[in-house]
This record gives C-alpha cells, sequence and structure tokens, in this order.
C-alpha cells in the first residue's frame, strides 16, 4: 500500500477512517474499535496532527436552515493572467468565498460561495467581487440542489486497492 | 435578526460560532466562554441538532499528504435533461465523488472529486463516470492549487448586519 | 412618416402615447390631452383594437414584493431541430414561463420565468422544463437585479425622426 | 399560504387575479366578481398601490404592427467588471431598450430592446450601445418569432400549492 | 406581389431572372425570350441600373485552378466595440478580404478571404490582419469545401409565393 | 510566377483581370486593352472555359432593393458527423442557401443565405433548415450591414509578387 | 534528485541527455564525452531499454518538404462518452493520426494529424474521422506555423533543481 | 507520384520509411534492404541531409517512467493579436515547452508542454507562462492517456495513392 510512504501504518488509517466518519468520537471509543490503549490514540493523533496530515474538524451545518440558501460556483476571468496574486489577496477578504481553486480549464480562478438570498449575491457579485481590482468578468452557477456532500472514504478504498 | 425566525437565539449563534471555528471543543469550555453551564449547551445542542441545523461533523485532512494530490470538478452535459435522477442513482456510488450539485449554467450536474493522481483521474473518468449510462460528456477542472477552503463566519457576519 | 402606411394619423399615435405610459388613464382625460371629443377616442380606439394594434393591457406587479423573487432567462437546447413545434406545445402548460422566443444565435428557443425562490426554480428545471420530451439541455441565467422595465416611447421616437 | 406575510389576504390576490387578466376591468366589476362593494376595491386597491405591489399598468401593443419588428436579446461584455454603473447611466439614455437585467452565467449586462428593422439594429448597436464607454462586445440573440407573452397567473398557482 | 413597391414590373424580374442564370445572356436573346424588343431590355437595364438594383457583373472563377486554394471565414473580436470604423478602414485596404459583414452573435466583424495557401493565410493574419489597431483576437474557419455557390434564384421564388 | 503550373501566361491573366473587374466588357475591347485580335481573346476565353477556370458570370444586384433585407450566416451542428452527405443533398433544394462551405472550427456546415425579411428568415430555419433530417441545432448570424463586397486582384497580386 | 527512485543515476541521465540532443551519436564519442568505456555505454542503454525507459528513435523529418504541408489538432466530441474504446479502435487504423490523446476540458479525445494539403484534409475528415462510429463532431485548429519542435532538456532542468 | 518534384526517387523514401520505423538502423542494413551499396545509402542520406529533408533524429523517451507525469495542451488568448512576435520570445525560453503552434480556431497559440506534476504544472502556469507580458488568458487540457504516439508512414501512404 503506497501510503506507508508517508509514515502511516494501518493502525493510522483506521483511526481516520473513523473520524472521517465521526469526527467527534471519543478517544476511548476510537480505543475501543482499534483494540489498542486510549494513549496509543493519542499518541497517533498527535502524530498525525505534526504531520499537517490531520488539519482540524469542521461543523456539517445545514446552511439553507440557518437562512443562507444560496451556494454558487464563481469562475473569474482576470485582466491579465499575472494579476493573480493581487486578485487573492482581495478575495480573502470577501468572507462569503468558502473555496477557492486556481484551474485548468477556461476560468483561471474558481469560487465557491454561499451567501443569504439572490439579493445578497447581487450585493456580492457588485459590491464585493467585480469591484476587486484585476478581475474582468465572471460567471456564476447557482447550485440549486446539492444531493451528495460528503468525505472520501480512505480505508475503503485502500482496501480495495490492496487485493 | 432574521435568523430568529429559525428559533435560534443569540446563544445559538455563539455556539455555532464556537464549534465552527473548532468543532471539537470541548463543551465545558464552550459553556465558559458563553458565560452559562454545560448542561445548557447540551440542551441547546441537542436543540440544534434535532432541528437538523447541526448535522455531523468533519475531520478536515490534507489529502495531498496522504496521497491524494488530485482534486477536480467536472461539468456533465446530460443526453437528455430527463436522465437526471437515473444518472445521480449511479454517481452516488462513486467514492471519488464528494460533492454533486444540480446547476444552472451550462452544466446540469457539477461534481468535486478527489483522487490520488492524473493516472487515478482517467481510471475515474473512463470506467466510472463515463460509463454512467445518461451521461453523454464531461469538462473537467484540475485545482492545481486552492488557497482558500474555510467555513462562512457565522457570528461575524450577523453582527455586521445588525448594526 | 411611414407609420402611416398602417392607416394610423398622428391622433392615433398620440392617444398610444397617452396609454403607454399609464393605461388606466380615462377617455375623457385622453380626450382633453388630445382637444378632441371622448367619442373620438372610443372611436380611435376601437379602430386600433379592430386593428390588432392594441391588443389589451397588462397590471405592473412589483413581483419581489408578492414573493416572486426569481427571474431568468433560461436557454434551451433541443434533441433535434425538428421537434420545435412539440416542445412549444408542453412548454405551453406551464404557468411560470411568460416569454417564450424562436431565436437566431445559440439557443433555439428562450425563455423568460418567473417564479418564488431558488428551490421553485430547480423544481420548475427538474419536474416541469427538463421533462418536456425534446429538451436536451438548458442553460439558465439567473436575474439578479432588474433596473430598467418600460415600455418603448413611440411618439417620442417618432418626433425625433421626423425632424 | 406563504404571501399572507405580506399582509395580503385571499380578496387582495383575487383583485390582482382579476386585473392581471384585464388591467381595464372596471372597479364595480370587480367588486361584483369579488361580492363586496365598490368601495372596499378602492380601498385595497390603494393599500396595494401604498405598498408598491401595483406599480401601474401596461398597454399590450402588437409593436409589429407599429412598425416595431425587430426584438432582440442582447448580451454585454464590460471592459471591466467594476464599470457596471457607469455603463447603466449611460443605458437608460437608450430608449429602444425595454428592459435590462444583471445577470449569473456569460454576461454581465442583458438587455431586451426593440426597434423597426435591421437597418435601425445596425444603427441602435453601432451608434448607440457599442458607442457606451465601458462595453467590450455584445452578442446579438434575434427573436425570429414569440409564441408566448403573458403575465404569471397568480392566483391559480397558489391555489395549486394551498392544496 | 410586394415587389411591385419597388417600381419593377414582371419583365423586369424575368429580365433579371436570365441574366441571373448567366449575365452574358446578349440583349437580343433575353428580348426573344421575353418577346419583346431588344430596344425594350436596354430601356429596363438602363432603369435597373439607374434604380442602382443592377449593380454590375462578376466573372465566376474557379479559384482553386488559379492556385488560390484557401477560402476562411474569420471571426473578428474587437479590443472595444466603439473602434469598429477604425478598424474598417484598415481593413479596406487589405485584397484578400472579399466579404466584411457586420453581424449580430459572439463576432463583430465576420470577413471572407481567399489566399492561395496556408503559409500565405499565416501571412495574411499574421502580418496584415492581426496588425490592425483595434484587433484583440481572430477565430479562422477554413472551407475545405464548397459545393453551393450560386444566386438566389428570383422569379422563381416570386411565382411560387404568388400561389 | 507559380499560376504559369497550370498552363496560364500574363495574356491570360490579363483577360481574367479586365473581366474581374467588368464581366460585360466587349471581347473586342478586352483585345484593344491587351493590344491582341479580338480572334486571340476569344481563342483565350475558350482555353479558360474548357481548362474550368471560367465558370460563368454572376450579376451583382442589391438584394435590399429587390426587398431581401436580410442576409445570414447559419452555422450548422449535425446530429452525427457521418451524416453530411444526406444533410448536403436535403440543402442543395433550399434556394435561399446561396453558399455551403464544409468548414474547420466548431461547424461542419457553414451556409449563407438571403430572404426578404425577419418572418421570412423564421419561416426558412423553422420550416425548411430544421426540418433536414439530420441536423441537430444551428447557429445563425445576421449580416446587418456589408461595407465590403468585392473580388480579389488577381492581377495585382502577382504582381506584387513578381517583384 | 528524485529521479534516482527510478534506479537511474547521473551517469544514465547524461547518456539520455546526449542521445535526446543527437539520438545518432556512436556509442563510442557518449563513452568519451562521459569518461567512460563503450561497454559501460552498452550496458546502460540495455538497462534503460530494458526499464522501458528509451523506447526508440525518430528520425526529425521536414513535413513540408516531403509535401506533407498541413498539421491539425482535432478535438473529438462523442456521441455518448462510454463509446471511447470502440472510437479509439477505429482511430488506430487512421495512418495520419500521430498522436492520440485522452484529455479533461471540452473534448474527450484530442489528436494531431499531419496531411498533405487542404483537400487532404477535407478527406481525412470526411472519409475517414468523421466515418467512424461513435464520433458526434469534431473541431479542426488547422497550425499555420511551428516555430518550436523540441524535446525537453533533462539534464537541464535537473541541475536547476538540485541547487 | 507528386513526391518527385522535390527531386526524391524511390530509393530516397525507401530509406526515409526504414528509418522513420527505426532512426538507429545502421547504414548497411539499409543498404542490404535497398539492394545498394553502403556507399549509395550515404550520398542519398547526406543529399536529403543537405535538402533540410532529414533535420535529425530524435530518442523516445517514456517521460513517465523518467518522472515527468504531465503532458499538457495550453491554448494561450493574447492581450492583442499584435503582440505575438514578443509573447513568441518569451515563450522559447521556459524549456517545458516542447511545441508551439499559430493556429486557426479560438487560441491564438497552442502549446504542449511536459512536467512532472500537478505542482509541477502550477508552478509552470502561475510563475512562468502567466508571467509573460502579452498573454491575456490560458485554458489548459491535461493528457490523461496517450494511446497512439508515431511518425506517419510516408512510403506506405505513396503505395496506396500511387494504385
Amino acid at each position: 500500500m503506497n501510503l506507508k510512504v508517508n509514515g502511516l501504518d494501518d493502525l493510522d488509517l483506521q483511526i481516520l477512517d473513523i473520524l472521517i466518519k465521526d469526527s467527534r468520537t471519543p478517544f476511548l471509543e476510537i480505543a475501543r474499535q482499534c483494540h489498542v490503549s486510549g494513549g496509543t490514540i493519542h499518541v497517533r493523533m498527535k502524530k498525525m496532527e505534526d504531520m499537517g496530515i490531520i488539519k482540524g474538524t469542521k461543523l456539517i451545518i445545514d446552511m439553507p436552515k440557518l437562512g443562507y440558501d444560496v451556494c454558487c460556483f464563481i469562475g473569474i476571468y482576470l485582466d491579465k493572467a499575472s494579476c493573480f496574486d493581487d486578485v487573492l489577496d482581495q478575495l480573502k477578504a470577501i468572507k462569503e468565498i468558502v473555496e477557492l481553486h486556481y484551474t485548468t480549464g477556461e476560468y483561471t480562478i474558481f469560487i465557491k460561495v454561499i451567501c443569504r438570498s439572490i439579493g445578497d449575491l447581487q450585493n456580492l457579485l457588485m459590491s464585493k467581487i467585480q469591484a476587486v481590482t484585476g478581475i474582468q468578468r465572471t460567471n456564476t452557477f447557482v447550485s440549486l440542489f446539492q444531493p451528495i456532500d460528503r468525505n472520501i472514504a480512505i480505508n475503503v478504498l485502500d482496501k480495495e486497492e490492496e487485493k
């Protein structure tokens, strides 16, 4: 299994897999499932955090229930390919942007934004994103419905490939 | 503040905000920060889970460090607009797909996939995604670099709007 | 003035112009402004209705205030260019469609729809429009903001051209 | 029925519905159909006008019969996303533009224009629209035929949803 | 027949039709076919030339046999929509351009060019067309084969419509 | 001069050049300009016709003055690339098509059509072109204005290159 | 240097580098440049051939001088994403195709072809490529001029990165 | 056979064909296959090198095995069509670019690059290609799999055409 080149063994992956399914699982419960002591789990978690493999946890919130109804992807065309760094700095200050990718294909920058309503989206585009120096134009895709939102299942994949 | 229409008060939002920043914060620590008892936090958490506002937690993993180097967005064109449900069922079985959106704009379906290498991506596209009955063609955007990956900061936004 | 080829004179155009500005103007008020009798207005109105020039009146409603927040344009690609008539018949039965154009350019059919929310739009696209036999795919443009919505000012235009 | 959040009751909607079908219906006739007094209709109309729900009326004219043969949609690309306000001010002065939308998708601005002939359209594009400072290029879709032009039927829709 | 509004009668159209089929037909032969005198043909031809309806004749040459192998259509994007006149003046001086259209759709200017070889086309694009101030980029469609090249058959069309 | 490989000499080219400028120039006038006898012109013309270099002549008509106001280019997408021959046969029967090209770039087939009005264009597209079996969709570019329409100047070009 | 993971050392790379510049360099000359014996070169070459790193050599021919004037890239759209294998088998039999790639972006298949003339290209597209079952349409880019055609300089790159 | 216009005879073509298949074939082996002396082969090779028909040889290397996993095509849009020469000079200095074409179609410049990984590609695009003055934006197509990579078979083609 080529994951081992990163210094991870099966126990590490098993721990990751349990936490991917539910990041609030108590360490003792993880220990029980893995047939090791709670101290071992602590040691492994710390190692994976030190290695930067585990970067933290994230609450999964039903944004529409909080009134954030509109999720969009926005492809961004720059004035010139060379103004990427400048544009990135300005976009970092816009809180509605939750993901920003530098991509192949038609757009140089591709972002994901979350906001409350069509009115908010208008405001976000006109007053914030399109006011950024260096952005020529944007192309917005509104997500009307999102039936899949999940983490990739690490362990399962590896087992599959070990065979 | 129009969030109150959903039956949430400022304490609920404060709890959410703390958990959004670090979903592993112990309840007692949350209680301390909010100047309420740990029992209150339990009650509120249960309420928000029952309301479906909190859907769970998600570990933030450095996928490239686990060997998952390639993150892509794939726009999908269907044979006919009407075969959406069929295609969705088939795509749900493909584990590398972590998000699936039904969108306005050029593509009917827009997905996010994570895989290990260019070779894995070829295999994913040729043997899995493009083998799905009802998919006419796909357009893949490879994410070369992702400098922003964060949750929207709920509390901050609301404060801003209350003024 | 080449409008006269249609059998309209300046009085007809003046009446049209007044009604274009406010279609509820009483006939006596129109008569006063045009320095003719109310009966003349009746005669002219009837003539223009018989000629099919005046087809009726339309209330201007603030749709967002009624809860219809989302106005979209949708470009439609057909399976085959020849199934236009069939598709048109099916689209006529969808009440959210307020305009349908047969256009040059990329789309064969171009429609304008009005609905209540992003959720309604998803339903409209998935369950109604994309369920139409003969539609291959659609491209939706959401109107975020509409600062101009007016009739063309007939009289003014003509005066301008007479000079 | 969620329309009630805007302070409208069934009688208001019934009045709107009648006027949507024919905005020239006399108030007494509306009163008769609704089984209330003419005075009530006046009160309700005034309330809906004060609330800004009824913004006026619009004559439906057969533009081709008046010699206005050409209806087009024009997608506009700006030099820079940030010059929207400037461009909007200049476009407001062009009388042939009857609708202007700020949209998601490929174009920042999307307009509907009505003019007399292909020759007029050339003139409109070359001397007026493309002379606007801040417009980089345009994409024109000519409407060859418009088989649907109607208001959305409010009452009917609501009844349907109440069930 | 609405052609008569231009002051043409059936004899004029019959003459045009004969000349459209073969512009070298001697006047006496035209006269014979139309059952009128040669003098009548001269009078009618002069009238149609004076009216600007007949603008001249054009030899149909097999360009590939003369070594002109490459016929292309080129869509031109301008820096700004407003520099059309300037660009047009510069393009008029390029002899390989045989048609230039101002068009709806994606391109502002659409031209047809004829040249000798792929090498000539490269030279034409790089040294002549793309050197024009005000042209941002071009999109070239090479005609590989042209199975239809003809005039519209006027008379036939009209007969058809008279029925 | 590489045109000589086709068996043409300078006299042939001079004759072509005169006829390209005005295809109705009498043979005696051509002979005078070329300083040869009229018989020589006849011999050369016959040779060039036999070689298929001169294919005929074409009247240049001001189509808008005849009421043919609308000139369009139409890009055609086929159901399958392999149905080209079938589609070509059907398109040959549509008289409004004056040019048909098989092209590189986005469209397989690219045609030029001439018709009387927007109404005629609608009819042409809906009842004739889009009724052709094997056509999936079309993209129409309306020519609003055509400031260049000319033959390539053969002689001039050659002189230029001889230097 | 991470190339060593493949079992190659600096001598191997030096040999490759010399052969990349001129694949006909005699082994003795390579040996002299590397300060090793000819036998060592033989051993290393054999190793790299056995490892499949060196797959052979290729003559660099000036195709236009042999009459192959036209080099094109062709993007291919399939009927369905799933017919890739079938289409590939058919395309392998077309000798003018010198490269075939399975790509991200708009096209599923992207090929490079070389042929003699515009006429040959027409024939190649119409009779061979577009006759392939499973190909819906193609988009051809003609290379008018190719100022760069070279191998990547392995050694230089590595040195650069070693620093 | 029209290749003879270039002064090549069947023996020359036979030699080319053998070398195209394996450019390391010893001259004596070529001589044996062609039934001529080794000296003749030397004379012919020298002639074809002097004519510039044979420009050298190229090693075929399995780039992925050397760690060069990522092969891409990149379409380049320029700020202005006229800055081609400037951009070309800058691109020549980027070693990862192995082919550069000036093309018809959407892109002015079309390049092929080879690099080691997605990370290298990001660096190549952001720090090298998009830093070039005169480049507005790029569109990258990643080759996921290349099942065809071969020279065109000259002899075979010609034989085929001789029949």
